[in-house]
Parts: structure tokens; sequence; C-alpha cells
């Protein structure tokens, strides 16, 4: 089996450590059990090469012999093939599965990270673009709060679905945002409880504290 | 081989047609040649069974024997599975279509969707909220830009990443936001005069039309 190496950022601002989305594949890994080492890539001064692996300029990519792979949704997709701990292999339970990777990047993430722009930035507020960005996250918390009351995990048993819809919530959660939520909010307890993604986690932390000295 | 079975609304206002999601769906199935029926729900009045389907609600989803799937990206790699006109077979191939399947929807939609939000509420002005989500959009084309202007189609040949991808930049488009971005554009350009989409384009302009009736 070919070596898995993880490349991330050699350091970043303490704001964002914790959540930086080497931390997806960290989890994943951690959960199949699969080897892998970490690389780093400067923060600052991006080059041509970095571009090469990740068009947009950011974490993380990873490389499994020739194929390197940037987006965090489709590295886990394509190490959930590799691993019955992160995805089914049989078609209905994969179908399960996918839909709710998607659903976790592309129907939450899209209006909650937006939101947490704003609220980072400090424009938490009363004005009419606050109020949009807000409802939208508001309508898909709405729908996601009842399905996680009646479910341990998305797809039956714990998957990458999971790791990217936790870490997702995650950053609602950091913004005060869940507390209408509980159950959302006992799903990223119950995610996070997990050892590999406090291992995961700590080493993310590790990471980038070593990188300041 | 199981009846393909789109779904999608019965009925929505003048301004989303021609971009609402099942378009995504239909191009694919148009592009690879399977055969599929559509059917429709109420946009006024979803009930248990929609969210079932669909837990927040949306369209479109599909039906392919007993697998149902809802979200645009999970349906078009399920379809992408099936045929080689939507994506490769060969793992490298198929793992820079999945890269830039995310790409579409978690790196560029996730910018432009909240973006277009505040545009068609009116909110495209001079407000830092308005700001933070305008450079947000503006980092993502820069890069993407180059990408583009570089290649004909995102992976090698034409893929459900370039079914996404356009369909994202299109709304874009609509708003006018693509004007300092010319390689954006022809690609947009090159996508929408596929027969394939200007099928599934029509057909929904219709779908949605008979209902007015």
């Amino acid at each position: 089996m070919a070596d898995l190496i993880l490349t991330t950022f050699d350091w970043v601002p303490d704001m964002p450590r914790g959540y930086v989305r080497d931390l997806r594949v960290r989890w994943a890994l951690e959960e199949a059990g699969l080897p892998y080492r970490v690389e780093s890539v400067p923060f600052r001064g991006r080059d041509s090469a970095h571009f090469t692996h990740q068009p947009f300029g950011q974490v993380p990519w990873l490389t499994d012999g020739d194929i390197s792979l940037f987006e965090s949704g489709a590295i886990l997709l394509h190490l959930g093939e590799r691993s019955d701990a992160l995805m089914p292999r049989d078609p209905r339970g994969r179908a399960e599965v996918v839909e709710w990777v998607f659903a976790a990047l592309n129907s939450v993430e899209m209006a909650s990270l937006p939101w947490s722009l704003l609220a980072f930035s400090g424009l938490k507020g009363g004005t009419p673009e606050w109020k949009v960005l807000d409802d939208f996250v508001s309508i898909r918390l709405r729908h996601l709060e009842p399905v996680l009351a009646a479910r341990e995990w998305l797809a039956g048993a714990f998957s990458i679905a999971d790791i990217l819809m936790a870490d997702v919530l995650r950053l609602l959660e950091r913004f005060d945002r869940l507390t209408e939520h509980p159950a959302c909010r006992a799903y990223i307890t119950r995610a996070t409880e997990r050892p590999a993604f406090m291992k995961a986690h700590a080493d993310q932390m590790a990471h980038f504290a070593a990188a300041d000295r």
C-alpha cells in the first residue's frame, strides 16, 4: 500500500487552530487506522507547486501513490472507499453516506460558513444582510434538528458523513448558534468524544504550536 | 435496468425557473442518454413523504430501483458511475472529477450562492457585510479564472464536474458578477451550448410553464 501523505500549512494564526480542514482528514485516517504522515507548506508565500495540488491555494490535500486529491469532501470519499470503518460497501448504504456528505457541505456548510465569516468579522447584528444569512442557517438547522434527534449517526453507523457534518456544526457551536438546537449539540458531543477526533484535534493543535517555537 | 425517476417541484415562481437544481440532474441524464421520467411534488404544502426523500424539504431527488438519493452532487456522482460520458473509469481520472465536483459545490458555490441571496434580495451594495461576501467570491474567481483559461473542461474530458461548475457560475453570470472573468464566461458558453444542456433547460422551463396553465 502506498504511503498516504496529508499536506497542511506549516503555521496558521490562533483563530482557525482546531478548525483547519486537515482535521477532517486526520479524523478519518484515525478512525480507519490508516498509516499516514503529515507534510507542511508555507502559510505565507504559496508557490506554484502549492497551486498545482490545490488550485485555490488552500489546504489540505492528500497524496495516495500517483493520486493527489484536494477538497476535504473528495479526500474523505476516497478514504471511505478504503475502509469499512468510514463507509459501508453495499450500494444502498454507500448512497446514504454520499448524500449526507453532500448535505453537510452543500446544504449546511453553504449556509453556515458565510454566516461564520460575518460573525468572525464582528458583523453579527441586526442588518438586513445579516438577517438573510441568519435565516439561511435557521432553515437548515430547523430541518436538521429532528433528523439528529431521531438517530445516533446520519447514515446508520458512524461514517465520513458524520465527520463532515459534525465538523461543520462545530463552527456554529463556536459562535453560540446552536443554543436552540439541543440535538445538534448532543450530536457534536457524541462525535467529538470519539478517540479518533480527540487524537486528530490534539495532533493539529500540536502541529501548529510547534511552528510557534 | 430499473427506471430512473427524477422528482422536482410541480411549480416554482418565475425567478428560479431555469435554475432549479433538477436541471443538473436532467443535464447529466441527457449527456449519458439514460432513460428517465420526471415526477412532481407540491411546491406549496410539502408533506412528510417529501421530507423522507429530501430532509431539507427541497428538490431534486432521484430514485434508482430501491435507492432514493438527494443532493445534486450525490445524484451526479451516482449517475457518473453509470456512464463513461459523465466520469472516467480509471482511478486517477475519477479522482480528478470528484475533487472538482466538490470544488464546484464547496469552494465556489459556498461563496457564490450566499452572495446571490443578497443580490436577489436587492442588498448588493457598499455595506461591510456585502464586502465580506463579495471578497469571498472574488478570491474564488481569481483562482478559478486561470484554470478555466488553460483548459476546455475541468478534468480532461467533459464530466459531471463541468455540469456542476457551469451551473454554479451561471447564477453569478445572471447577476453580472463575471464581467472581469472572461475565461469563466467562455466556459459557461461552451457548457451551455451543449445539446444536453439545451434540452435539459428547455424541459425544465416547459415543466414549470405547464403548471401555469
